[in-house]
């Protein structure tokens, strides 16, 4: 049988259940919020942002691997650029560009111009510590733990922080070689 | 000038920007761990979550409203057919039915068959008394009162609790005359 295509994806946001996504900014400004009631510091908050996005992200996995025909990505390099054109779309309606490699290929930004979690956000001056979008990181990080890439994502650039854009270092720390218990034509 | 007709429930959702389905169910599902972790009593996460709603559907009716050219519903009935049919559909992608009316028309039940909130959800045994969705009740409360119409949203059935479709009754407490501080034609 022959490989079948990855999806585009415009093609896969077009195809997959969506909701509105104002409803979705703002339940999330409500996690955001409570957190900071509950958790006081802000350390704290980006902590539990983060670790929220992790447990999404091993699970959005699957759906996005079913949806989208991507098998497997043979390295980090195209891995990043799946990322950023097609799961950012088929996830928040966005494309990301992919910046910044080193010379290694094992470290390079995702940058956002649009990003529709912000929208209407503004951070009060107590809260100037919060990376507001830390669970994004984490489904990042969840995301590639279930495709055998360990990593560390780190924002380097915050719009909400008065920067030009969203700017998220992916770091690639251990890839452990995936092992298939069967082979491909069985 | 001719009012404008109100749009359709498809229509809206169909023009406004939306974000992935899954992402909003894992991320809601998120929040509600988050107050179970937070909070132990379940009693006071369904507090919570009707206060986050609340908090969101008083902003939400905003866009409800500049979106869907609805503007004021004449009454209580006409209100609730306007909840279930457009403004379900242009925020959840699903139409509710409006249904168990009482005598005064003050009383109605709002039924989903389809919940996109609740996609491989299930609830411990622990969580017998929570109302997973009471955000969404919430939101239906607090969008209410931005148009002045105090009510009081219960659940009769929900799915998590092995009923067959999710009910909500909506109970109109009082509604409170729109002044407007200008004419029509100003």
């Amino acid at each position: 049988m022959p490989p079948v295509a990855p999806r585009s994806g415009d093609a896969i946001f077009a195809s997959v259940e969506r909701v509105n996504a104002e409803l979705f900014t703002l339940t999330y400004g409500a996690i955001v919020r409570q957190l900071l009631t509950d958790l006081e510091e802000v350390e704290e908050v980006n902590k539990q942002l983060d670790q929220m996005g992790y447990n999404i992200g091993i699970r959005l996995i699957d759906e996005f691997l079913a949806k989208s025909n991507v098998s497997g990505c043979v390295n980090f390099k195209e891995t990043a650029d799946v990322i950023a054109k097609v799961a950012f779309k088929m996830f928040l309606g966005v494309t990301a560009t992919v910046t910044n490699w080193d010379s290694e290929g094992t470290t390079c930004s995702l940058v956002l111009e649009d990003n529709p979690m912000v929208d209407f956000v503004e951070l009060p001056d107590t809260c100037q510590g919060l990376f507001y979008c830390n669970i994004l990181s984490g489904v990042i990080r969840g995301a590639l733990e279930m495709v055998s890439m360990k990593t560390e994502v780190t924002w380097i650039r915050d719009m909400l922080r008065g920067d030009d854009a969203f700017e998220m270092q992916v770091k690639l720390l251990k890839q452990v070689p995936e092992e298939y218990p069967y082979k491909d034509d069985e």
